[in-house]
């Protein structure tokens, strides 16, 4: 029933290209280090907790082809370099450093440590949906923003997971979709992933998000997150700070669902927090052909932040933590 | 310079086909009413001022059929239920309905009516322009939604005409351009049309508003609007509204521009003001390639309405109206 968004095989790893979702179910196979950089890069796989799990299989890939410890840094050195904003491709990064540190390190520890990562997602997903899922009343209309479920992490998702568990104890949902622009993650994606596991989604534009709090009985929006500060500001998908100004206006709870490793503790706000600007052509082209002049400047940044007294709570696989969240993230430690 | 959105030639009216630029610059002669009927539902031509001026030449090309009254006043119907939501419309078909109650009136009259409407509107924008340049400063960056511009209008845009005239008398003036969806009114039409007048626009997408008026300084909003209500109420663009409370948070000036014939001074507030809803495929589909599986769930609302309390003022070819609203609107009567 799940999409296999990533897979291991023993020497390499399988992908879903997700670029090709809804229309085509096509599957890669990454045999280096450098060809998972490109997956990630290219967006051949997204989502925080997906990043940071296929970060981890290219870092073991590093490890078979080559067992010398400075070999190895520098291919962490390179999938770290992939994208800027998810910190679950940090987590994992540091992880393998500190692993690496270790005097009788070898090959098969770092290959089992990514398979340990991806596991550890596959069940804190299940955590995720759990908390979540008490928050939905028995019959329940919803909204999300982008892809926070199973294609975007190593289990069951992270926002999605919420209605995926809702469903499970015999909840009714439906879901507003965004179609969230430029990469359709939403029209793609979501909508895709939510119908295959028996949840109606309702699909609207990006720019009808605040028309539909406004004028629709909307009982609470769940969201991912690519990164978290120690008092709550959390980066996600473009996007989610009009969502959760929408969602202050008309009374809608805003719910925050991510894995503890995607808070950066270091961080004191979303100040700190780096917004990955991505190719212009991503909004001048659709697959392409050209929608407006090429010559033209474009802004085009993948992600905002969305400050913590717009977040209602934020749900981990630890529990739920409300505001005051520096407070809050405790539990995390 | 500007491109010719409408132009009347005797016995038929040329358009520029919008949904085919900016890639391609294509006009098309509409002969009969029934066509007229098409390109507006279609969206050949579309904007609240511009639907006004091809509404009048539809009639006039029934006229020149058959001079009949009563068969005029079916294709009067006919134009009417082409698009539910801009006023300019049915100013346009009440305009001529009056006309026609007269006894002595002729074919010629109501293409002569039809004729002014058109000038009247090129007439306008100009002063909408140069009361809207007052508002801004010598070098300005500004944002838009859609396409309120010459594109719109039988003359040089209502919102964009602020930019046009404030050029005029030597302003800089950068715009950022939401792309606009489902439509790219954006994309297409306003990144094309500044681009072609010298002014330089910055395209993004929808849901990077909030973000960009969180990062950038932008001096002031402009935009249209398709019909506005007694209190000042807004039907304009999907988007708008979001773009509105976005603008409040963090303190930029909102102004709509619109001709008088946008106001529906017989509506209390927004409320009563019917929202378009259009197919869905507007949103599954791009160009025939399905970004998104068929058979799920849409809403595609093509209307929002902004509450006067976001609005900081409206600016009508008889001068900028401030709030509140209610006693505003009286220079319009």
């Amino acid at each position: 029933m799940w999409a296999k968004t990533i897979e291991w095989l023993g020497d390499k790893a399988r992908l879903i290209d997700q670029r090709k979702l809804p229309t085509r179910e096509i599957y890669v196979d990454i045999k280096t280090t450098e060809e998972m950089f490109g997956a990630i890069k290219n967006m051949l796989i997204r989502g925080a907790p997906a990043i940071g799990v296929a970060a981890g299989y290219g870092i073991a890939l590093a490890a078979l082809k080559n067992s010398d410890k400075d070999y190895i840094r520098n291919k962490i050195d390179l999938i770290e370099s992939s994208r800027p904003t998810a910190n679950n491709l940090f987590y994992v990064t540091n992880r393998m450093r500190e692993l690496l540190k270790k005097d009788d390190v070898d090959v098969s520890m770092l290959v089992l440590e990514a398979i340990s990562i991806h596991k550890e997602d596959r069940e804190l997903t299940e955590k995720l949906g759990k908390y979540g899922r008490e928050l939905i009343p028995q019959k329940a209309q919803c909204m999300t923003i982008c892809n926070a479920g199973a294609l975007a992490t190593g289990g069951i998702g992270t926002a999605l997971a919420v209605f995926y568990k809702a469903k499970e104890q015999g909840k009714e949902i439906s879901v507003f979709v965004p179609e969230t622009r430029p990469f359709l993650q939403g029209a793609r994606l979501t909508v895709w992933e939510l119908k295959k596991n028996g949840i109606e989604p309702i699909l609207i534009a990006d720019s009808a998000i605040s028309h539909i709090l406004k004028t629709e009985r909307v009982d609470a929006i769940f969201t991912g997150a690519d990164r978290i500060a120690a008092n709550g500001d959390t980066a996600n998908k473009i996007g989610t700070y009009g969502l959760s100004l929408a969602a202050r206006e008309h009374d809608v709870p805003f719910f925050v669902v991510a894995p503890s490793t995607t808070f950066d503790l270091s961080l004191e706000s979303g100040e700190e927090i780096p917004i990955e600007e991505r190719s212009p052509f991503e909004i001048i082209e659709f697959r392409g052909i050209s929608i407006a002049p090429k010559d033209i400047r474009v802004r085009n940044p993948s992600f905002d932040i969305t400050p913590n007294h717009l977040i209602t709570g934020i749900i981990t696989e630890k529990g739920i933590i409300y505001p005051p969240f520096e407070d809050g993230v405790k539990i995390l430690k």
